[in-house]
């Protein structure tokens, strides 16, 4: 067995899902590579030595630079606020270090070019934490799509619907809330939540040529966390936008986290000429199938429960009907990715398969404020 | 066009649905068979003129003896409380009329055997209205198991649960509350709802061989709206059983109106070996279906919706994918029963079939008192 | 009882729908009017004979002129297809008659506004079958945003959801199909579906203000039946919009008969500070209600059987539980259209309120020709 | 931090749950002590030895008498077929060991009366891995009963139904097979999945008081895998039962391996004079709640994501709208079990917990054999 030695960086509840990653995935999956929780690092040395010792680091840094610079470390997990994932990457990678970094991949285009570019000049392994591709149920609609039950595709929509930003009370900034700033987040639900349908979207049905979209921003003030006083809201509350696929297929995407009754309900659908799929992470485990091919009499969507062994993953965890769950996403690209290291080729998605979701947000925010349909 | 002209006895719930039945049936159906609207009877001279008036009958009666002496009625609609169901329909029958009556078809298996004996020696067409068979879901899951799509049934189970009792300052008997008078009603639950199951099971699954059950009054007094005193309540509010079918399968039943939540929720699944299929009254139009020769990919129950114009009775209707009611099941019964009288084979479930389910009514009730199993 | 007497022209989809509703609306409302169905107008004599054999109708006419100029009659019911919308509008307006048109309106807002104009002139009742607004879910969706249970409301999402016209096999015009020919419908699923999304979306939410739009023919030819040749299709096959209302609100529409699995799968949510609500027509008895106001500990949608009698139009038909049906929303159209003639108030939605409706269609399809956002 | 030393015995699908608990538990709950995973012990070294190296076991045992002499041993978790769970208990019970001991308890009452008379005589901290409990919306339906949000109680239904045992093919007995050997399980279906809907009844609503019962063996000989010779099959297949608790409300319990499509769906409901709940394992985070006291207008089942904060176990966990999987359930046991330690108070379901369910399995099996009322 050999190790792969890993330096966190950052200790929110990113690093909580990748930290449970790293230490059930050899329980589970039968590799070469064992993951060890060498370094935990952040500014606050107090809350990471804590973490250290709920999780089981062997060691605490603060200064990330340090850690990059540690020859025991093989791969930096950048679980930081998005304003850092740029020096970082970039420093990691001239260190020749492998990069797990956090989605989405930079607050920008240009970071985000960038970023690759130094991934790339140096060679070394990486990835990019959109987990939800490696939810079983997503999984298998990929299988289903590129096995090419669906057809000629018609139509692909997805929603990312919350709702824990409407009272204005709540202020922006800090280390829980430095999603609401865009300073540290780049942009609002359009990086934090309409990446994720992208990447999905990109990844299942090809590229996206062109969108037309709108962005708004309910709550316009809001008390920063960081100054104490009320500032302006510089991140999109809301984000919705039409697009046209490679394949000819149209699409509309939403995103908000002002839709009242909406926890966290990321939810897809694809249309094709012979089948259809559909998906939503409240019920993660289910995906909606349905087959024009079926008895007539019969047909209607089938509400498959994704957890028999010959569907993804799911060969290594319990028997039929019992589910996983949300953390598993993580355990599974761990997996993959220790995987893509034994084989030499890389983990989708890389920083370049990032990068492609990038530009689509770019082009969805500039779309935003121009009013007008951008190419990509 | 022949005409059939109908007395109709009883003005109440049933009345109107059957009403209902008579006036639409030739806009949807083919038909050589014209129901007319001949005659409604009951005590309530006022109220009964009113009905007719709304819904268009010729004449009134107030005397059902009267109405089935008159030459130019056909058939006798029965909507009466089933106190007055044995009297009537024997009268009926002795006048050479046609019978539909109400389910169930009797208080007793002893009044039923009186009415299936003057039916049968009249020769009269007869049908008792189990309405549920021709609910279009109901009637493709029968289909389906006709065609042996299950292969072998281990499990049928069905459920009548109600919550519209459980005020214990609802009064007990009276026009609108008959149901809860066992003088009016002959039982509470296992007469009103769980026939209803009953009618069902046997039609799909075949005959009931041998049954245990329990009942419950959980409201053991209620104000009697004839009398206007507080009297012991003697139907069941409660009743469930667990049975065995000729061919094997196992069943459990149960009936109650004290199931907080649900208005009206008749439910029933059968499990084959090849096959199961689950239909819920709340949401009628649909059959769920699953398909064990499904590809085990996307196996998954079939969320069916039944609207579809190769589905039993939707060539009648609209278009996909646009629901019809409750209601609906009433018209189909009389069009089958018109279109019966063209063919002359008899229009299920008729008096001797409505007879089997009382046989399984009162080995359940007699179980519940015994506590032994009841072979049938 | 007063009667109304009804001109119907067309017997197809519509026809029996129209048909249905005047037959059975005094059976279940207690009006002071009742419809006569006194004539019914098509061009195939034939056909129209027969239909009116099937409901009833007193006479067949096969000039729509002659129809209009007819003493006997009362209020013109139009269910052509589009393009004889305005004509017959018009004429009948002309005439003194009252006016059911069926939607949309008309082919353009040209056509509607000359329409309009006449009516307002002439003075007459009239009404436009955008027959989902009574449903009683959708009813009791409009009740409760006008009892402000929603508070500000955020996002509004409409899909309408077809997969009839996939198949390239499929002809385009003729009686049957003229929703495929652009020349009779004036557009695709832009006036056919969307129209319905957009006049629920303003009556409950208010006057939409901007759109941008995208639209496709997926199928770029189809034989003609009236030709016997290929041409080219006219119409859009799907349709998707982004739009800004006036209360500050975004909204996505989206329609298509290419989305393999929906039938008719017309659906709506609203989010609101305090509410949501979501409807679809699938299941179209049901309302999903999250109340921010519950228990947290329990808090979740509310799936709401919308049976019970205090719920809209529901004290009108069976019992708690037991669903109505599509029809049923023609039936509740009429009854109200009746009642506003006793009471001298419009009944919505007017012929202006439906030309607010094709004034967005419009805009959606310039916008799709332009690229441009357009305000309304 | 206080460590305690684990000695496992089994690996099968219940050590890996349990291994996964102990691994798990601290990085998500805050407890004074931590699992070490000292020994795993089978019988085949080389599988045992395997299982050790993917879970991180320090040491192995193939004889569990050694592994219960041993000094380093705090506690006992017993994964072995039934028919061993009495002999190991009382040793370890009697070395003063700790016990965790799979469910069902045992065979039969007499071995689970001699098991609890064992550990209350050694007074040792025990429990018994009956984890659908711990389920979040398990948990929350046991603290809505206790609020008395329900009130009065009139009816629970539980069923377990699978479908994996329908093939004739599928051989009885060894490893993997156990279950259907009646000698090693005891039972079939009635203590494998009844004696989970038992246990959450009892704990939920209270003890039983009669049941009658009735069982089947679909499959009469199977292929033994032990003997290689066909055998008859000593398993109930199937058992359904109507019950009656103490606090007056009825009840009926079924669990089957032959109702195809269903994997392991466990559901109960319950329903009061005030409210209802029910819940299923195919979707475990839901729990669907019927408030009576809702505005009758949007009175519906609260479709409830039992993943907030202050739902029970939530806060331990992701954000809201992730959801946990079956795992889960056993990581909460892991944690109340180290929490008792520290409080002194036990840990329930304890052994006698456990053989309360023990008399109504046992009840349930002695009135399908002689077709009576059992009384308990």
């Amino acid at each position: 067995m050999k190790t792969l030695n890993i330096g966190m960086i950052g200790y929110g509840f990113m690093g909580r899902t990748h930290s449970n990653a790293y230490s059930n995935v050899n329980h589970f999956f039968d590799l070469q590579y064992q993951p060890v929780l060498k370094a935990i690092c952040a500014r606050n040395e107090e809350r990471a030595t804590a973490f250290a010792n709920q999780w089981g680091y062997e060691s605490v840094e603060t200064d990330w630079r340090k850690l990059i610079e540690r020859d025991d470390i093989d791969a930096i997990d950048i679980c930081t606020p998005n304003n850092l994932h740029r020096d970082i990457a970039i420093a990691a990678a001239e260190a020749g270090k492998m990069i797990l970094c956090e989605k989405p991949l930079a607050r920008s285009v240009a970071e985000g070019e960038e970023m690759c570019q130094a991934i790339e000049k140096a060679g070394v392994p990486n990835t990019v934490w959109y987990n939800y591709r490696r939810v079983p149920a997503v999984t298998l609609a990929k299988q289903l799509v590129d096995e090419g039950r669906l057809g000629r595709v018609f139509h692909y929509r997805a929603n990312f619907l919350q709702d824990w930003t409407i009272s204005t009370d709540l202020p922006q900034g800090g280390e829980a809330l430095w999603r609401l700033d865009v300073e540290a987040a780049g942009s609002g639900v359009t990086g934090d939540l309409l990446a994720h349908c992208i990447d999905t979207a990109i990844w299942i049905n090809g590229p996206i040529t062109s969108v037309t979209a709108m962005t708004e921003t309910f709550v316009k003030e809001r008390t920063h966390n960081l100054t104490g006083k009320v500032e302006k809201v510089g991140i999109d509350d809301a984000c919705a936008f039409l697009a046209r696929f490679a394949n000819g297929s149209l699409a509309i995407f939403e995103s908000t986290r002002y839709a009242r009754g909406h926890k966290a309900l990321y939810t897809f659908e694809i249309n094709g000429e012979k089948a259809s799929l559909a998906w939503d992470l409240h019920d993660l485990h289910r995906l909606q199938v349905f087959d024009h091919g079926d008895d007539s009499l019969i047909r209607g969507w089938h509400n498959v429960h994704v957890s028999d062994g010959d569907q993804p993953y799911m060969d290594k965890w319990w028997v039929p009907g019992l589910q996983i769950g949300y953390e598993h996403s993580f355990i599974h690209q761990v997996a993959d990715f220790l995987k893509s290291l034994e084989s030499g080729t890389p983990c989708g998605p890389t920083f370049r398969d990032a990068q492609a979701t990038q530009i689509v947000c770019e082009a969805v925010l500039n779309s935003a404020k121009s009013g007008q349909w951008v190419n990509i």
